[in-house]
């Protein structure tokens, strides 16, 4: 239950940051929904795909796609309280992250691939909605360039694992493995950290055959 | 046979609309080739992949590849004189999208999913050729601005299942789905019915964190 | 033996060009590596998505991952001297391209496609990597528009079934095969050869309805 809640929140801040980037690209309502609705279930699709794990998980839990639905039409809605509701979807997002890395972390788990592997499943789970959103509205994903996304995932993913060998519950190593996204990438964004660009020397087209 | 018949039309119309776009964007027989087959089974694979369908059906059926590549072939010799063609063309399409979605409603059906996923994997079976098409030549899927395709595919679809209630043959009931699903994006085509942009005020860099 | 270690130089290579291209357009490290990540392994795992082989294979084969992390390390450190190693880089691509062009005809054969949908999986797995790099990157894909890429993949993929015709060891039609493609790539970047964009009359506003 408590698992759900948290879930269905995460879904619904993920939603929500779709209907942001869908709106200011000036979709219609259906394409604002299909945005929306690929950034909150796509990293848990890309990631039942590469697994195996078919159908995908949404396809046999509607809940999913009915709280996307509802997201949709009331953040289309009130578009313009969104704004005054920043922290609150920011903190959404982020527990979001931290749900989804565990959420994959065991999935990973489950289809018996080694740590490291399933860090890079958790990863994807979290990230990837947000890649294919912005794929589809023909921008370069942002945590490519600016956000510490991704380095908070595989923080709390690899201490999933470090804490596995210690003599603690596993119900605490889910919690703490939560709790370390979170915090990383609160941290992250309290401080402005972010990875640098690469200052390149080297273009493209001579570096081409 | 008559299915085949209506399958191949729509596969012919879809990789026709491929190689139009592939053509706008300059790209070599290659790519248009490409653009052209992903547009015709890109939406049948991507339900495949989601159902767990595999090897994806044009794997196993080479007449939709053979199909597609003649297609091409006469499309490119032919070009200046499609634009003769634009009803044609847009009746295969329509007939296309309706063939389409019923086709993955069954294929929902098969897989055991509830009437709604079966609903949405008529819609991605009809529709998602032509958002990958889209996403490969680097522009917004343009059913996210401004077609009522998908919608006419969720109300065939819909049509389906409130018709399974009512004692009517099966086939009727495929055939009554197509046709609503065609009867609709005809009548939005005629009267010009499309999904409103919706008006948004809050600027995304605002929102986000 | 031999296998791996071509196999790992055309992960090194299709690797770095995904580092190329991702430094050109800024992002930062993370970004860098999942771009090289997925160029050198997306073609594969395509292939394996389309044929149901899940987990798909660099999920169970960490070697693909700490490569390619290597390989983006020193790439990023060693960026400026990459522009020296032009002919040797291209030298690994082209042999990469060959290996994966075998490597996905043999696991055609071994899902029971028929000979033609094997040189379409052969050169899926060959090309497509460099594809969802370009989309990842916001590009049309550049093999759409002047590589000879594709071509070559086709015609050392359709030698392998010319040749298990006739009475030649499978280990020789391998090899045979590979050095197709290759000497097809070799001939025509030496010659400038590539496929001539067409010329299209057809405006792609006029076409549609």
């Amino acid at each position: 239950m408590f698992y759900l809640v948290i879930d269905i929140l995460g879904t619904i801040a993920f939603a929500i940051s779709g209907v942001l980037v869908a709106l200011d690209k000036k979709l219609d309502p259906f394409g604002v929904f299909i945005v929306a609705f690929v950034t909150a279930v796509g990293g848990g699709t890309l990631r039942d795909l590469l697994l195996g794990n078919t159908p995908v998980t949404w396809l046999l839990q509607p809940i999913y796609l009915y709280t996307i639905l509802i997201t949709v039409v009331l953040a289309i809605i009130f578009r313009k309280q969104l704004k005054y509701l920043r922290t609150s979807l920011f903190m959404f997002d982020t527990i979001g992250i931290g749900l989804y890395t565990l959420a994959g972390v065991e999935k990973g788990l489950d289809a018996n691939l080694i740590p490291v592997m399933c860090v890079v499943i958790g990863t994807i789970t979290a990230c990837f909605g947000g890649v294919i959103r912005d794929i589809l509205c023909n921008e370069i994903p942002v945590i490519f360039r600016k956000e510490v996304y991704a380095t908070a995932c595989i923080i709390g993913a690899a201490s999933y694992f470090l804490l596995l060998k210690l003599p603690i519950k596993p119900t605490y190593i889910q919690v703490i493995c939560i709790l370390v996204v979170i915090t990383v990438r609160l941290l992250a964004v309290k401080f402005k950290i972010a990875l640098p660009t690469i200052y390149h020397s080297v273009a493209i087209d001579e570096t081409k055959e």
